[in-house]
């Protein structure tokens, strides 16, 4: 399989970025008179629908049902659970005025909702019968980032916020819904052809609330790493603090458990950054707002220009009715040359190129955008070729998606290794741990790296020790440069 | 046709209302704890975005282009067109500090997007060559009412916004556009079988910063009339505010022309109000989140439980396979009855019963919503059976609706009539009227009434004279009380 082009997306890999998402009008990003908002263009919206989509499909099939809340909550609300306070406080928009008056109660833009969520659901869930109950929401949430902001990275209005919210009768269902919860994201991943490394965050860095936190995070093009999902068990943390109790079977009342997992806006920049190429996206075709473009190829024979433009029709229909979705660019204006641009740049999987040639022999010249290479086809087999190349598409980004993380894994003891491994941002190093909070800070510290946590599900560090404190190590601890 | 139940919906319409999305697990309102601001609960939620998707459906047929723009506007922003700050001002909710910290500049909440919209399409259309474009976002957007909320109906969170902005080289085109958007808005409450009456709004109710508004309005159970839907023609209001130019054909530069219009959830809640009766909702067949729900009525004897099962389990499938969305309700702790009414309250447009008696003839038990009637079809009919039923629902939906809608429009010289008719609750009454500002608003004063505006069309008022200053009466004004 042919190598992508990818000189300007691997040397200045942000800047790439932030061209791609312009150039090929996904994301409006830094005109907008607000720092962190951006404008999701019309490609853009259409291919973040089609991720969303994709999301939706999963978790109504495992039975969730999807809800909408108020974007606004109060202050006394936001503050009932304390540790979440603590962990969103410094970062929350609020509301303080309506019209000229100055409001009674101030109220924050929802930094996240497992607050309103958990009050509403005391009205709504009484027994153990009603369990579980699986909610989730699709939402912009808000955080007053201090970081420098990145455009679908590091926003403060994030646009694309699914949250899932879950309630359970005892400990145990909830550890079954956060195995549920990453199975459902790794489904959502794959079928992205996203990679992931799937870790448990360290205690001082789990979700404010939270019993403890499964995070989803891949490597991007530049090496660093990106958190692109979570899952939290929430214990009984949030109904304690709101006093949500249910009936449970032997008819007692007890406050239940809950799970939450969330995904944003970062897996559209993920699609576009780890596909993508010099010539810029390069989409998986189950998100491919447009599928298949056809470039009618004008000729100087009238003759010929008919045949072209039956065969272009002919094409079309046999796509349309096989429910793909496809695009016959006709601009007159514009040459074919600079429509295969066009296209390219927009990362459409497939094209088809007919001229007089094409239309004459009943073949077609096909195209795809991940290789670059063309073939002819006989113009009959359109449907069953253009379904062949999709899954070959799909499985190539797959797999070099894949074989690109695989290589930014380090697993080592050496630390002067381990240093030079995150300071040349080649991704992710792994280092024996002895499960002390100071030595990975120490660590941190010393490579210039976060800690991400330790592998999920749990792996043993046999024979290796600490190498801040020498102590036996208990597992590996996964260090990198982050966004 | 038979007549459906009204008592409770006629005698305390917002009480029905109330009780009504509470039920049916449509909208929970009241009890989160902003006023103005509730909960899309799950069937609710499917409801909406049935209704959401329909209209989607017409704006893509028509060339509108979805995107999604930032909720918070700074403060200059919504302050350059100044006829249009001043008309949303007062109802604006601020945000004024990040975290801990006031912002440097106060951030609207999107009371409704022409400012920010504008201020990008600077960026976005340089030529006439672009022209015309049409971009709709569906967003929520905020307004500090200080009138008494009502559940979806006045709300200080609109979470159904959906508003479209489209660009024109000239006046002419903008025109087009705003009779383009009233075809689309019949079409959509066309299909929703919900009746609207078209007017100009008069001059000072007009959209804060538009030429004028033409509005879709509904007479409610109660006898109030509701606004529905707006278009307004922009003119070069805010394309002059923001000095956004384009090039045109002559290759001069010049402020383009726009056009907006919107709908938001009193759609929905129309949809409920118009259409339901006292057992619950009835919802239009093709916006029904279920639209045929199965009832297996348990059989004593084994073998006939047998048939019942195999009988549900292929009428089940042949819909399916159709199109049509389907639910078995196999509760087995609660009574064929009990389903009945769960079932009618959330207003599932058919229903069909199968027990003993029916799996051992092959036939079914096929009950309408709408008029409650029940007969019986042979079980192999039961697609055909379905979709001729669904066509007679909605027609039957859309007949009684428009015929409830006729009966509550009076046309009037004789100020008496005119009040009693308001005064009484009947609905819309329409007076001759001279043009002129100062008679309309006395006539809102005697007639304790809101003036709606002048028909759409225009329509003369011939030989009549204004019933205030006597003068020559130019068309009809239109009164109402309102929501």
């Amino acid at each position: 399989m042919a190598e992508p082009q990818r000189k300007k997306w691997s040397e200045n890999y942000p800047r790439w970025f932030d061209w791609v998402i312009g150039e090929a009008e996904v994301y409006d990003y830094g005109r907008y008179p607000v720092k962190g908002m951006g404008v999701w263009m019309p490609y853009g919206f259409q291919l973040r629908k089609k991720i969303i989509g994709l999301m939706r499909e999963i978790l109504d099939r495992l039975g969730h049902e999807e809800v909408l809340f108020p974007l606004l909550i109060p202050e006394d609300l936001l503050r009932r659970e304390s540790e979440h306070v603590k962990g969103f406080e410094a970062e929350v928009y609020w509301v303080t005025h309506g019209g000229r008056r100055p409001l009674d109660v101030k109220l924050a833009l929802r930094p996240t909702s497992e607050t309103s969520i958990t009050y509403m659901e005391t009205f709504w869930i009484k027994s153990y019968k009603q369990l579980p109950k699986k909610y989730y929401q699709v939402v912009s949430i808000f955080r007053y980032e201090t970081k420098a902001t990145r455009p679908m990275i590091r926003l403060r209005e994030v646009t694309t916020f699914k949250e899932a919210h879950t309630v359970h009768s005892n400990f145990e269902d909830a550890e079954r819904q956060v195995l549920e919860a990453v199975e459902a994201y790794k489904e959502f991943f794959d079928r992205l052809a996203i990679p992931y490394v799937i870790s448990r965050r360290p205690e001082w860095d789990k979700f404010a609330g939270a019993l403890y936190t499964i995070a989803f995070d891949t490597v991007m093009p530049d090496g660093r790493k990106l958190q692109i999902g979570t899952v939290h068990n929430l214990g009984q943390n949030f109904t304690k603090a709101f006093d949500f109790r249910i009936q449970l079977a032997d008819e007692s009342l007890d406050h239940p458990w809950q799970t939450s997992y969330g995904i944003s806006d970062r897996v559209v920049a993920t699609v576009i950054s780890l596909h993508g190429d010099d010539r810029g996206l390069v989409l998986p075709p189950n998100v491919a707002p447009i599928q298949v473009v056809i470039v009618p190829i004008p000729a100087k024979d009238e003759e010929d220009m008919k045949l072209v433009k039956e065969l272009v029709e002919q094409v079309r229909r046999a796509l349309e009715t096989a429910g793909i979705r496809v695009k016959v660019d006709e601009r007159e204006e514009m040459r074919p040359g600079a429509k295969f641009y066009y296209w390219e740049l927009r990362g459409v999987p497939v094209r088809i190129e007919i001229g007089a040639k094409e239309a004459r022999e009943g073949v077609l010249t096909i195209h795809r955008r991940d290789t670059l290479e063309k073939r002819t086809i006989p113009a009959e087999n359109v449907v069953v070729e253009v379904r062949r190349l999709f899954d070959e598409i799909y499985q190539n980004l797959y797999e070099r998606a894949w074989k690109y993380l695989r290589e930014r894994i380090k697993r080592t003891a050496d630390l002067e290794e381990a240093k030079e491994w995150v300071e040349n941002r080649r991704g992710v190093v792994e280092v024996p741990w002895c499960g002390r909070e100071e030595c990975a800070l120490k660590l941190e510290e010393e490579l210039g790296a976060e800690a991400m946590g330790t592998p999920w599900p749990f792996e043993k560090a046999e024979g290796e020790v600490c190498p801040v404190c020498g102590r036996k190590a208990i597992t590996w601890m996964r260090y990198s440069k982050s966004y």
